[in-house]
């Protein structure tokens, strides 16, 4: 069979396997792949670098499935790689199979990102390509230089995330990055014309892409596009193949309804028939087909071999580069940091430490990148940022992204960052518009990436600018989304400490929460715990005399000096103070020592936090009183906030009497 | 002084209030609302239609701030035309003051959204234009036609959701909606040449959009922009106006310091002086400037009065149109609705049953608009969609919106639609992708909007799709945000009631979470209960014999049938089922109703609920057990994750056996 012919064949295939995949799990999403098929393909076969022994090989170029639903495409290409298995295939969509239903990163060799929540695939590899162009730079082309590839679809780029990312990729002229838009007018619901008549060539030249538009399914089409947009280095390349449905099937080429459900078994047959496919035969992957696919393997490993000599003796040879690589290759555990101290006494809002420490990592901590969307002066970033510089592919060595006013793209565009390897990403924005990237966050968690997303503004103290920008569910809310550290330290030096744990996870992303308002600087001399404490997510910051406490107040972050303050108006009681800077590392120590803290036996507690108060029953017990907020807020001056919400000593000291009474 | 002279002192008479205002407040964004000042000047006192003495008069031009940071000027221009005083001025982000930070929908009158969030002000104004676009069709011109005008930003412009909004606007050819774009080249934290070089004529073009670019501070060249934007009908036009931040000051213009402090004092005495406005005067408002900008206003009230008069007629005269009009204003305490009946003893998604309810609205709630962000199929939009058509300017009777994969703009199309009156909007969308639309749930609840907000596959039991799309911590999240109501019913008919309750809501939104799997229809034979126990929220659906329960499990939706089962397993047991359908609506019941349901004598119980369990324990006490889900899910056949996970009867039943032999 002629080169050609039997590339027709190989796609074939992987549409039969995507048949028989959908059918056999009787779920998932056929008619995409099919559509997708010749470009992931050619791309696959001729384009996409890789290691074929090794899926984590550090010069891999990226493909991140955007349209995350066309899950079966990739298995296929994974399949033909040799990464996973026909029985794999056969596990699609099966509990703990290495083909589940959208792709997850931990899961199956070869695949870059999770993605189905549309929209931050796209994004993901933006950030990707972020990470690359600041790695060439780095540590030389020679070690890190390769392409972003993602494949979007009709419905992908309609979502908002993706034309925010888009307007960064192309602003930072992300020459490196390929996004292939599977354009077959087919959404879930129907035709994609019910709902978009976006020019969306126009549209992202005016995000300055290189756009290409292409027959999606001309093979030739799809190398020379490639190949033009490889040779376009200064703007991000978008190839707009027009691609049917389904395509190749006996009846139901451009028909919606294969979007989202597999195909009955007589069209898959007939369809099979028509593909020159064995009718019969399921899963079939015939040898020929995967010898000519991996025509390129042997090649691709001997790059990849000299990739790994010449890479050792760089190590060896240059020192410089060896300082670098230890430095961006430093195990979180073995990190070490000289944080700015505090002085006590002093005051200082935890944003503002937090800002001083950033600007402390600005040579201790060289692989650390990011930055805020739109706030620099409020999140506290402008000094990081006049340190280190904006990014761009003109300026790669600038570690600043100003990410403008696009909170969703900048969550998930950190997330492709720490995906990528060999940075690590911060995102900042206010503690309200935690909202706007909220699944970005969860996103952050489910794949296990140790993201620090910072948020300042934490509360009601943020006072003038009102209800819209108050947050009040926040804190709590963020909590609920598993494997997510939410830390609010009590003060400047706190500060240090939280980023410390933050910096030193190495599977899980950390929410930071910052003061707008000062908070006083805690003395190590009156409270010892102070210096280690936030490390354990919760401690005794305060005790009763003996360590026997009648009382327990629980607070955290800005909250903290208040039940220090309502400790001392409650002098008949022997009272502990106990300062909660993460509940979720409290909760994961061991039993004894969370006795030790809230000892079973003192049952009288209280806790303050400015915000929902619901979780925090489970430390205080359900009769205890909660000083927090449950409504809205309002545009006032803090202070008077404060007041009028309770949030004074007095009154929380007036609460735990009342509940004393009654107990 | 000559006119143009005059309009010039107006403006400057702004400046003036806003420098002052920011100043005494100590807060705000002066630079903004004097780059915006010409335009929104111009548009207000030449051009906006309005009733000089009723802010709310129906068929108003609407225009909406949607740079909330900017509310100093849209004060400045409500004092103008007289609805708030210069005291309400020199109140400024005080306590109570009828001018907070940003703007709020119901505390100003003549403020038509709550702004602040960015991009969100932008896409109410696409729904505000929705609606005018659906009422002039359905009430006729003399009814309803009116322009939407929105003001937007660099930063605001950058959101994700504006360029989503912008999409649908383009789309659905929105030719009365008129945006202007101040574009100073500043945004909060610098020049927006850092972090965007998007070509927004080319982007908006892309989208459809009729594009005009103009000086902004050359009042007759926005005269004749708005002239052409209103004469283009069949597409909504931006009008991008060139200009300079803190346009007029002495010496800081263009200076992005001004976006978000207030400027020095004697930067505003001799900024006054260039403005030939008396220095040593503070909220300086003389009455030949107000003159001169009311002079539209006794014809504005000749043309409010000639409306009346004209609608009264034809309300008296027209029967068609009075059935209309009576449909249209029907207060939601009013309504009537026929639901369809599900069988007891047969089995119904509660989405499916959510399908047929809207299919059931179709002419029993002719107001009823809204859709799906493109899972038609899945949500069970279907139907609808088929029965009422899209929507679009060339088809304003259609009443379905296909989103598209847009939830966010959705959610803040959706709460535009609810601001402008006359219908009630609907969005629809995966539970797990509430995150893409949160911040506009929020504030759907913080503008008071009995928005329905409607999730389908609302737990693991999607199954298939795995983790990404599995919802875990999203019921108990979306229960922080404060005045919000989450239900989640437990069968089909029980889908209806609570339709019902979201229906006949006036000032809170409402998240509805249906089923993707087949719950049996509970008989109210056996529980007359669920005739009409989900009004109060929670309920007694099975009691024990005599009322006196030794034990009560807690559940809700999905989970209610599971409880009853487990309830059958434990027959030495007194067992009370409790269906907590919402518990914000039992939290709002009298003590003694809630003690009813929940005796406080019996403090052996349980709950579950296929999600986080924190919310639980305020109901069962924090040693109960709470079978829930407090990691991610997986991609697996969905009876085979229950088993996985314990959501059985068996082991819901053993977890109660476990507790009661420790207590």
């Amino acid at each position: 069979m002629s080169a050609p012919n039997m590339d027709r064949m190989a796609v074939n295939v992987i549409k039969g396997l995507v048949m028989d995949g959908t059918r056999k799990a009787n779920s998932g999403h056929p008619g995409g792949p099919m559509s997708s098929a010749d470009f992931a393909y050619i791309l696959y076969k001729e384009f996409l670098n890789h290691s074929p022994d090794d899926a984590q090989w550090f010069n891999r170029d990226r493909f991140v499935l955007s349209a995350g639903h066309e899950s079966m495409l990739l298995y296929a290409l994974l399949a033909f790689q040799g990464r996973i298995t026909v029985d794999d295939l056969k596990a699609f969509r099966q509990w703990k199979s290495r083909t589940p239903g959208h792709p997850e990163v931990h899961v199956t060799p070869g695949v870059e990102a999770t993605t189905g929540p549309l929209g931050q695939g796209f994004s993901m590899s933006v950030g990707m390509a972020v990470a690359e162009c600041m790695l060439r730079a780095r540590l030389g082309d020679d070690v890190c230089s390769h392409f972003t590839y993602a494949l979007s679809s009709d419905g992908d780029l309609q979502e908002p995330v993706c034309l925010g990312s888009a307007a960064l990729a192309g602003h930072w002229g992300l020459g490196r990055l390929i996004v292939f838009y599977d354009s077959n007018h087919i959404q879930l619901s129907g035709p994609t014309k019910r709902s978009d008549t976006t020019n969306y060539k126009t549209v992202f030249e005016g995000f300055g892409w290189h756009v290409l538009e292409i027959d999606g399914h001309d093979h030739d089409a799809i190398r020379q596009a490639i190949r033009q947009a490889q040779a376009e280095t200064s703007r991000p390349s978008l190839i707009i193949g027009h691609t049917t449905i389904a395509k190749g099937t006996a009846t139901r080429e451009g028909d919606f309804e294969t979007h989202g459900s597999p195909l009955p078994a007589d069209e898959i047959a007939a369809s099979k028939k028509k593909m020159g496919l064995p009718e019969d035969q399921f899963f079939y992957m015939p040898q020929d087909v995967l010898e000519h696919f991996r025509v390129r393997h042997a090649e691709l490993r001997a790059a990849a071999a000299r990739w790994t000599r010449a890479f050792e003796e760089k190590l060896e040879k240059d020192a410089a580069f060896q300082e670098l690589w230890r430095v961006t290759k430093r195990a979180p555990g073995n990190r070490s940091f000289a944080w700015p101290r505090f002085e006590p006494g002093s005051k200082i809002a935890t944003r503002s430490a937090w800002g001083k420490c950033l600007e402390s990592l600005v040579d201790s901590l060289p692989i650390l990148v990011g930055g805020s969307a739109d706030l620099d002066p409020s999140n506290m970033t402008v000094k990081f940022r006049e340190a280190v510089g904006n990014f761009s592919a003109h300026e790669p060595l600038g570690r600043n992204l100003a990410f403008g006013v696009r909170e969703f793209p900048m969550g998930a565009i950190c997330n492709g960052i720490a995906l990528h390897g060999g940075l690590v990403p911060f995102g900042a924005t206010f503690l309200t518009f935690a909202d706007y990237e909220r699944n970005a966050l969860r996103m952050s968690a489910l794949q296990h990436l140790p993201v620090l997303h910072v948020f300042t503004h934490d509360s009601f103290h943020l006072g003038e600018d009102g209800p819209t920008h108050q947050p009040v569910e926040h804190i709590c809310s963020l909590r609920l989304i598993p494997n997510m550290l939410v830390m609010r330290p009590a003060d400047g030096n706190e500060t240090a400490l939280c980023l410390e744990t933050a910096l030193k996870q190495t599977s899980r992303p950390t929410c930071l929460m910052f003061s707008r308002q000062n908070l006083p600087v805690m003395d190590p001399a009156a409270y010892p715990a102070v210096l280690d404490g936030a490390a354990k997510g919760g401690y005794v910051l305060r005790d009763a005399p003996g360590g026997k406490p009648d009382l327990i107040i629980l607070a955290s972050g800005s909250e903290v000096p208040l039940a220090l303050a309502a400790a001392d108006l409650l002098p008949e009681r022997k009272v502990r103070v106990v300062n909660m800077v993460c509940m979720e590392l409290f909760d994961e120590q061991p039993q004894l020592y969370r006795d030790e803290v809230l000892p079973p036996s003192c049952c009288c507690r209280a806790a303050v936090e400015a915000g929902r108060t619901e979780l925090w029953y489970k430390y205080v017990g359900l009769g205890n009183p909660v000083l927090g907020l449950n409504h809205f807020g309002d545009s006032a001056p803090p202070d008077l906030l404060a007041e009028k919400y309770g949030f004074t000593a007095e009154n929380l000291a007036r609460m735990i009497r009342e509940r004393l009474a009654l107990a």
